[in-house]
This record gives C-alpha cells, sequence and structure tokens, in this order.
C-alpha cells in the first residue's frame, strides 16, 4: 500500500504526540474545535494489534488509530506497520458503496501509519454489548447490508474485470496480517502448534477428536484452497462481533485493516461464526433468541441486498464482465436462478468459515470473551464443547447442514 | 509488466533491424554464429498479434517475436505493446518447471517488446501438422505435464501465499488480452455483435437456438464468474493446438502472451476444446481415432502428473498453504480424496471451457482453420453443426457429461 516517504519518520505517538499531530491538521483541529491543550486524549487500545486513542474538544471528537511495529498485545511478535495503509484503502474502497454503516476516513499519515477516523461516542461494541444482555434489533440486518453492498461493488459482478483487479491487486499484498488468518483461523487449530490452547483437561478429547476425523480435515482443505483461490470481492476479512460498533439506530463497522481479495463467504462466516458462540455462551433464553433471530437476520438480508443491486446492476445495464448483462437482461428467470445459486454456494462457504471461526477461537491462539461470562469452569467447558460439536458436524457432515435455515434449527437444538 | 525505460525507443524492426538488433547482443550473435550479413532473416508472423521472424546464421537459429501496436491482422485495432513483456515473464515462470516442454527464453528487450526464443526448426505447428494428417503420439501427453506442471507449481497448493500472490500479482495486470478472452471468447458469441461470423445461412438456426437456451446462458454466466474470479494457478491463457510446436519426440508450448491467474481447467479445456474441433473437422477415420486417443491421453497425464506432484510436495513437506501439509501428511487416504475431488472440479470447468472454445471458434471473432479441409461447404457446415450441438449439451446438461470419459464417448459417437 502506500510507502513511508521516510522510514525514519515513524514514531509511536503517545498522547501528547496525538495532540500535537492533531493540532498541525487544520480540518481535524477544527472539527475538536478549541485549543489543543482543552483536548482530552484517552486510549481505548482494545483489538490485538494497535494503539487506538479518542480525542474530544469542544466541538467534537476523533478517533487516532496507529500501527504499532509488533503486535500490541505481545511486543516480542515483530509486524510490519502497513496495516493501518490497508485500513485506510479498505474505507476507501467501500465507503462510497455502504455510507454510514462504516466510519469515514478523515486523514492517514503514510510515515506515522496513523489513521483518524469519526467518533463513535454513543456506540458500543457489540461484542461487549451482547455479553452485557444488550440488544440491537437492527444491527445484523445493517451487517447483512454492509456486507452486501462491500462485496457486490467491489467484485466483477458489479465492474468490468479491469477495474476489479486494479481494486483488489493492492489488498492481494496484504501478507502480513492474511498470513496471521492462513495461520491462526485456517491451519494451527488443526494440528499440534505451540499457539494453540484451550480449557485442559475439560476439553482435550474433543479436540482429539475433531483433530483425528478425516472428514474435518479434508473439509478445513477445502476451506484453505476456497480463501487463497476464490477470489470473489474485496473482503473486512476480520468481521466478528468486535468489529461491529452499535447504538440504537446505527451500526458501523469498524476495522478493515485485514481487508483481501476473497470469497464471499469469508465475511458472512466470521460474523455468523461470533453470533453462534455467543448464542452457546449467552446465560439467559432471551440472549439466545436474540442470537438465533441475529444469524437469521443477517443473512435474509444480505441475500436480500446482494439479490437486488444485482438485479438493479443489470437492468441498468451497468453490470460486470461475470454473468455479463448481454446474456441475462431479457431473461428475469435465468437471472434469478443464477442469482440463487451464487448465493446457494456464499451460503456453504459462509456455514463452513463459521465452524473453523468457532475452532479457533475455543482451541487455537486468540479467544473470545463472551465464554467468560460463565465463572463456573465446568459450566463453560460444557457450553465450548457444545459449539465444538456444532462446528464439527458443520464441517464432517456438510450435506446434512446444507443452508442458515438448517444451520439455526440445530445450533437451536443444541444451544438449549 | 517491465515497462520501457523510454517510450520513444520503440519501433517495428524490419528484417535489417532485427539483423542490427542481433548483431548488438554478443550471446545472440554467436548462437547465430558467422557475421550478420550472412544471417538469413524470414518471417513467419502466423498468429493473430505479432510480428514473428526466424533468423538463421551458419552456427545455429533464433526466433524473433516483437509486440505491434495493433492487432496485427488489423491495424485499426490499437493495442498497447507489453504482451511480449507478459510472454518474457511467463517464461521465466514456468520454465525451471516444465524445462523443454517450452522454449528458452533467450532475451528480451523492455524498449523494443521484442523477444528472442529459441528457433525449433525440427518442429510443426501442431494444427498444421494435425491439419495434413500428420501424427504425434507422444504430444497430448505432454501437453498435459506440461500443464500440470505449469499449474501445480504456480499455486497455493505448492507455494507458500505469499509466494504465490507475489508471482501472480503482475499476470492480473495482463488486461489487454484478457478483455479479448473475456469478450471473444466468454460474451460476445451469446449475443449479437459485429464481430461474430459464421457459415450463414447455414448455422443460422443453430446459433439462434444455443443463445435462446437459458441452461446455455446460465453456464455461459457462471464460466465467466469461473475465469474472473477462481485464481487457481497462472496459466498460459491461450493453450489451443496452434499454441504448440512438435516434433517426433519432441513438443513445446508456446505463445504465453496470454497468461493469467485463473482456473486450472481453462488451459485444459482450450486444448481439449481444439482437439474436439480437429475430431470433427478431419475427414479421415485415423484422424479421428488420434484425435479422441490425444484428448484421452492429454488428460491421463496432466491429471497423473498433477496428482503425482501433489503427493511428492505434501511427503516432503514442501506444499502450500491450501491443503497445508500437517493435515494430510499422515492420512494418505484423505489426500488421495481432496486431490480426487480437486481434479474432479478441474474437469467439469475442463469441459464447460471446451465448449466455450468450439463455439466461438466457429461462430465468433477468431476461427480456426481445421474445418478448411473440408471444402465442400455442406459437408464443411455439417462438422461444424455437429461440433456445435456437442458443445450446446455439453454446457446446458453437463449432469449428463460429468467427465472426460463420458465426453470421449459421446464425442465419438457424434463425430462418426
Amino acid at each position: 500500500m502506500t510507502r513511508p516517504t521516510s522510514p525514519t519518520a515513524y514514531r509511536t505517538l503517545d498522547p501528547a504526540g496525538i495532540r500535537a499531530f492533531l493540532a498541525a491538521q487544520p480540518a481535524l483541529a477544527a472539527r475538536l474545535g478549541g485549543r489543543p491543550d482543552e483536548w482530552r486524549v484517552r486510549e481505548v487500545s482494545d483489538g490485538n494489534l494497535n494503539n487506538v486513542f479518542l480525542i474530544h474538544g469542544p466541538a467534537g471528537g476523533v478517533c487516532f488509530k496507529q500501527s504499532l511495529p509488533h503486535v500490541r498485545v505481545d511486543p516480542d511478535w515483530k509486524m510490519p506497520l502497513d496495516r493501518t495503509a490497508f485500513e485506510a484503502a479498505y474505507l476507501r474502497a467501500v465507503r462510497p458503496h455502504v455510507g454510514a454503516l462504516t466510519t469515514e476516513l478523515l486523514h492517514f499519515d503514510p510515515d506515522l501509519f496513523a489513521l483518524v477516523i469519526e467518533c463513535l461516542d454513543a456506540h458500543v461494541v457489540l461484542r461487549q454489548g451482547l455479553m452485557q444482555g444488550g440488544d440491537w434489533p437492527e444491527a445484523a440486518a445493517a451487517i447483512g447490508r454492509f456486507v452486501a453492498r462491500a462485496t457486490f461493488r467491489t467484485s466483477p459482478l458489479a465492474l468490468k474485470f479491469e477495474d476489479a483487479s486494479t481494486l483488489l491487486a493492492p489488498f492481494a499484498r496484504n501478507h502480513t496480517l492474511t498470513r496471521i488468518t492462513v495461520d491462526l483461523v485456517l491451519t494451527d487449530p488443526y494440528h499440534a502448534h505451540p499457539r494453540n490452547h484451550w480449557l485442559s483437561p475439560e476439553l482435550d478429547t474433543t479436540v482429539a477428536a475433531f483433530r483425528a476425523d478425516p472428514n474435518v480435515r479434508r473439509r478445513v482443505g477445502q476451506m484453505q484452497a476456497r480463501f487463497l483461490t476464490c477470489q470473489q470481492a474485496l473482503l473486512h476479512g476480520d468481521l466478528h462481533t468486535g468489529s461491529v460498533m452499535v447504538a440504537a439506530h446505527d451500526t458501523r463497522v469498524i476495522d478493515g485493516e485485514f481487508a483481501l481479495p476473497g470469497p464471499i463467504g469469508f465475511d458472512c462466516g466470521l460474523f455468523v461464526g461470533n453470533l453462534l458462540m455467543h448464542l452457546f455462551a449467552t446465560p439467559t433464553p432471551q440472549g439466545r433468541t436474540r442470537a438465533l433471530r441475529d444469524i437469521g437476520q443477517f443473512w435474509t438480508h444480505f441475500r436480500q441486498d446482494f439479490t437486488t443491486q444485482w438485479t438493479d446492476a443489470v437492468a441498468r445495464d451497468q453490470a460486470g464482465d461475470a454473468y455479463a448483462a448481454p446474456l441475462f437482461r431479457d431473461d428475469p428467470a435465468s437471472l434469478h436462478q443464477v442469482q440463487a445459486r451464487f448465493l446457494d454456494e456464499v451460503e456453504t462457504d459462509t456455514i463452513a468459515f463459521a465452524a473453523l471461526e468457532i475452532i479457533r477461537r475455543i482451541t487455537g491462539y486468540a479467544h473470545i470473551a463472551d465464554f467468560d461470562v460463565i465463572t463456573d469452569r465446568a459450566a463453560r467447558a460444557a457450553r465450548q464443547q457444545a459449539a465444538l460439536h456444532l462446528a464439527r458436524d458443520l464441517l464432517a457432515e456438510p450435506a446434512r447442514i446444507p443452508t442458515i435455515a438448517a444451520l439455526l434449527a440445530l445450533a437451536a437444538d443444541r444451544a438449549g
């Protein structure tokens, strides 16, 4: 992506440095209002990788995010700085299509690898909100629309292939974060690796069983190939419930630094996988009802919105080179059939990637917080085991669970 | 690809210019031997796009190929010069894996977009050789091995994804020639376009029928999407029988200027499609027997060689990130299953792309010469119609012809 004009210009900014940096940008200083010494700078770093600060002045706030030369939570794990450049590029690529379903990019500094986006003061991180028993009935549908638009509009379904190729090419160079996905999500949980960990000994038998299952390994291998060769669209690449911020009637996708060309079902699968884990982790029947509702809403709205955009593009002769308009313009029945088949394939991918996400978040390197609400260790292990069994079945017996509807029925049964 | 150091340095070389160009390169001059005025320069331009000359001196020969700023056979169709740069890059990428199944790259000049490769004096173009009733019993198997090696070794089955991505990225910018494929192969033959032409009125009904068939159009749309989104490996991109040169025991793939990342079945399908057309065009029972044999040999050797390389890579722990070795190293039965499934998918693609190639070569812009051996117009139309009917069936009823074996049985029956 963007290369620093001077590699030595990089330094990790502390609150005073951030204040000076923002003061030097007239548009950002105006957005904050008042004098720099009036601005409150508060660190809210929460993810594994980057420093994040919120800055407020008399007139408003901004969010400042900076890459570190290492993993934030593990200074020994060195890492190139370019991830915020990929996040800035992702925002530039999808914002025209998704509008207020993501944040506005206010500034990017390629020397400091520092990103300034709008501050979402009224919002909470969806994962934290769900863990606290909150309910955002509009959020899952909004994420469905986000994925539909961000992917359809960056695919050769909507674009001439030259434009799709030019748009996607820089993201294919997001090697550092894609390597994390390839290792931590798609590979390490399926063999002995020192980064893996789980509730042991409670889950030892379950982990050994899915690793030993050749049906699971064959399906995992297929999904590795699908992730690495099926370049349908620009993906967010890390669309879990921690990458979503919600307010009552406002839903925003953040943290696009993992953006890469890939199969659309990967974005869908990560989101569905995280809602499934919440389903197993949440202690209340209402929580479970909402989790099932959210998965259904997400999928219904993703599929509807994707189809609607596709139909509109063909009708306006603005479709891309895949399923080219001249073949389908005058045959709505055929268009409907190819759309359904395309989205059935995304559905199959979604279910498999959801299963991979569940397994890696319970037995791999980076776990999720959702299960921490279960303070009793045996109870927590039991819920994680139920989630792992579901994931195993999704991978080993895809023909038995071919649709999100079938998945919802099975998950409702298993989660109790 | 490579940019010219000075855009004004380009000029189309005539025989005298070629002589001076080669004389200025000591290694090339030494290969030719003697003095430049002893060298024979002979134009053999045959394809649609470029100038090609063979140069012979007392010690040996070379082949000189230069891009023109337009399509060679249509000076009004302007075209960027970079296609020989893609051909040079393709030779560099695959030659280490395929050895003498392609030609040696002797020199590339990025200012003149001029390529010098070894001269194949003992060889004929496979298409011309077949049309003259020749038989090269080893050629199809060699092409099968060529495709197996050129694709496996450039895929994430064999490479860490970073290496595959870095290798494939420049070829994703081969927009000019990929646009030709997207338009001429995948789109134009399925709707009214001024570039299309066919034996009219004899084939009018057949063309109207496949265009009106929604099963055909849906399958064509799917293959458009597959071509543009399934980036399994580096493809040759134009592997018809005119891109193969044969001698008694030597087979070479040439003309890699269409190289791009794509589905492996596209290279297989173009070759199979051209052999199928030869099957329908050849006037003798021996010719038909050989064409069927060659399709079978190509496919058997492609599939065997691809599988063998894959198995070896896993055994040596040199496999890539797709179907990662830790999952399959100790489970040969599962490896065998995923290999079979992967290659079944390539087989499905191969059959569909073969059908697209047949249709575009009989009803699109760029026809093939094979049918010209049938001097009687009605007989020629009848054979083309039979080939088109086969292609239609392959697209409209893929479940009926799921394998190359089934295709061979049907084609043998139809070709008589």
